[in-house]
């Protein structure tokens, strides 16, 4: 191997990386059954009963007003109940896919059937890196992640990665904002946290994308993800971010976060009928709002550990849930939102199985974006940064499968096959020396050093080869955000706002 | 939470455990095509070119003289020229597939289509564990994973999964033969390591399941795992154990191990078409010997690492030849053996993400068995305590795929919807009391303990809490072998044999 290995790194310096792409994905998976179609039938008919005859809980008088005038009733219970006429109704008004627009046109995100997309791990109110340990998310951390992220292409969409806590309430919907549009050109995200922060920060985006309100409303240009209260509750901030979204024509991803055997049945099945149910309230809410809104049917179901009541993830429960969301969407119509993630306290063994196995399931089942699939420590209670660059490791990896393998007559290699002789080996062969330059992909963290290396280097395990990366990564950032002259528009138009009191949560 | 989970713990000692099927596992998968029935079908005729035109050289006389025998040519250049019609006729005469009788009937290997089994990481010439370092693999290291890997459920055969390098070569199969079929009740391994050796092997196993030649003969017992010496070549160990194996009726897994790059052409669709010509080469042999003997299409292509000439596994490289390695054992009609495996050099998170790569491309290729599947660290040269038990935790998960979601009217729960309001919670529903306990599958070492729990503990990342697990199974472990006076038996024999002075490797 030695003399080989000298011979690769005099070529080194000439070296070209290899150019996969890694955005535009299309999945290239066969789409799997984990439920026959009559089951999943019976799952759906099962959700529209429970909106029919149970109801939900909406606490927005708005939005019962909106589902009383297509026909639902709310009853003395306060509960809601839809019947399947207006669900089937909204399904249809709803499209099977659409384009978000980004700060670049390479950065669209294309949410059609067959689409393939990765969202960083979102709302984390923790940070953590190895080198200054685990503490409340700083906007200093939301910038650096998104930083980080917007480096990364294999990750697709901006999402809030962490809380900037230290930033306070009313005006920190503007300091999020601010650093999504000036740090990446991936499509930004807006939390639906009352009204009056939702409309501002659509009037930012506008003001930094120079749209007017109807060219703004003409496409989506963010999206917002929208939790329901499992079980059988939207609450007022939820159900009127799924109208302002909608009514302004943009994305939102109703995701029900139900947990097997704690917030919904102990069943998957039983957890999906009750995730279906919510799910499709949601969607009924934003159809009403705006017949043919951008909405994505969102899936986030695990279970929970039966002694603790602590959640689980990347477990069989949340791989089989998952994939069977996956054909649920697919029955609705709607382009599917997955969910990676694991409840590990540490980038390690236990974290790379459960994030793995949850994005195997988020991609066999389909999904147009995979949510939380770089980055989530302790389900979600942390964003780790040297979980990010392993987890976009992996994102990297599926980007990879995503690029069809060549097999026409030249890549048969039946030329070198012939000239190299038994016992002989390709190092050489002009086949390989025309290819090998960019031939293989190129993970960011993973070594093949031999042990002897690897442990005269210092034995490094991954976590901490990926500080390194991270590091690197960090420094040698350039921001590829909107224009310069928009940004001071927008810090002039923040200003103003901030000096006026900003906008609390919940107004 | 908290009184929940003392709700919960309370009822701890009554909790019998989840028994989820382990045995016996379906492949609950759609099988993926990332090559058309087009392009799998040049593949297989630019193998079958490769073995006419180029030939193949066999450093075997007798195993060149039953090819000759059959119609094939061994020209001046010493290679031996195989052509189309023998290749055919090979395929229609081997089984498409057959089962391994092991010690006990429950843990007979099914490799029939859609059979998906596990085996441990094997041929590692060096054993590690956190306790105790990295060594040279000795008898008890061999001895002692081969307790561990019996004591998992999901790990369905025995393999050498560490080298007893402290015992003479002479006497070496006495004793790995001894320690298998006195510790596990699984289907045991046989190196093809000269005949004498295989012979006596045979006859060992044949004395303690108490079999006549014939009876042994009937149905394979055993199985070996021979692989090519790439390209194009199959030395005298490897041509007579195909040999040896196929006339006793035993299984021979033939496996070209094709890197990318190096001993095969840098293309995923090269590679393979040299993998091919070999495993059919080797297929061929095998039923020239015995039609109808047992033969399993093994595959283990990856790439290297193009500055230093190091394997590399887990990658896309690698994910993209398994998934198109079993739609070519599908093309054969043959039983397909797929490979996981790492390059890392600790069970850290680049090993947990490249196992788990490895082992999702096995199982979506529709792997009747996964070679190496738990335990296995730098690409094979070091079998680690550690890694085979979060290895065998992965391995556990996918069994639990294979159990069916039930999706009948109960476990839709309807009326556990219905009774729980909104805003509250199920976990004392009767629909989650009544099955909570066995509701969900139980991991090995995974934790869903919550970070200020977890770093009060120690913060003990996963490799750590493997250790814990291997060392209390290894102290609580009974061997279920065979019966003691078959043993005895075989102890007698074995003595007589080594005074005898054994019978050295090659001969």
């Amino acid at each position: 191997m030695g003399e080989r290995r000298g011979g690769r790194n005099r070529r080194e310096d000439a070296a070209p990386a290899r150019t996969a792409p890694r955005r535009g994905l299309r999945n290239p998976f066969a789409p799997q059954s984990f439920l026959s179609a009559d089951e999943i039938e019976g799952i759906h008919r099962a959700a529209l009963r429970i909106l029919a005859e149970h109801g939900i809980d909406i606490l927005s008088a708005e939005a019962r007003a909106l589902l009383r005038a297509a026909g639902a009733a709310t009853g003395p219970d306060g509960l809601t109940r839809i019947g399947p006429e207006i669900v089937e109704a909204a399904l249809a008004s709803a499209p099977a896919g659409f384009t978000i627009r980004a700060g670049e046109p390479a950065h669209d995100l294309d949410l059609s059937p067959g689409a393939l997309n990765f969202g960083p791990g979102a709302g984390c109110p923790n940070a953590t890196d190895r080198r200054r340990g685990r503490r409340a998310g700083s906007l200093r951390d939301f910038e650096e992640l998104t930083r980080l992220a917007a480096g990364l292409d294999a990750i697709h969409i901006q999402a809030p990665m962490t809380e900037p806590q230290d930033t306070p309430p009313q005006i920190r919907h503007y300091a999020m904002t601010r650093a999504q549009l000036s740090l990446s050109p991936k499509a930004p995200f807006v939390y639906a946290r009352g009204r009056r922060q939702v409309e501002e920060c659509f009037e930012m985006l506008a003001l930094v994308r120079r749209l007017d309100s109807e060219g703004f409303a003409s496409a989506p240009h963010c999206y917002t993800v929208v939790n329901t209260n499992s079980p059988r509750r939207i609450d007022s901030a939820m159900a009127e971010g799924i109208i302002d979204h909608a009514r302004a024509g943009q994305a939102v991803i109703v995701t029900p976060f139900c947990l097997l055997g704690a917030m919904a049945p102990v069943t998957v099945a039983g957890a999906l009928t009750l995730q279906h149910a919510e799910a499709l309230a949601g969607i009924v809410l934003a159809q009403l709002a705006r017949p043919g809104a951008p909405v994505v049917y969102g899936a986030f179901a695990t279970n929970v550990d039966m002694r603790s009541g602590a959640p689980a993830f990347g477990t069989p429960e949340h791989v089989k849930a998952a994939l069977i969301s996956g054909q649920l969407a697919r029955r609705a119509g709607l382009p599917w939102r997955g969910s990676a993630g694991t409840a590990s306290n540490a980038p390690d063994a236990q974290g790379a199985a459960e994030t793995s196995a949850s994005l195997w399931a988020a991609v066999l089942g389909g999904a147009a974006i995979v949510i939380h699939a770089a980055g989530w420590l302790e389900g979600g209670l942390t964003h780790s940064y040297e979980k990010l660059i392993l987890d976009a490791e992996m994102l990297e990896g599926f980007a990879e499968l995503c690029a069809p393998v060549v097999a026409d007559e030249a890549s048969l290699a039946l030329d070198a096959i012939g000239e190299t002789p038994p016992g002989g080996h390709f190092f050489a062969a002009t086949h390989t020396m025309d290819r090998y330059r960019t031939a293989f992909h190129e993970p960011l963290v993973a070594t093949t050093a031999n042990f002897g290396q690897w442990d005269e280097a210092g034995a490094a395990e991954a976590a901490e080869r990926a500080t390194i990366v991270w590091e690197a990564r960090l420094a040698a950032f350039t921001p590829v955000g909107a224009p310069a002259e928009r940004l001071a528009a927008l810090d002039e138009w923040i200003a103003k706002r901030a000096e006026a009191g900003g906008a609390p949560p919940g107004d």
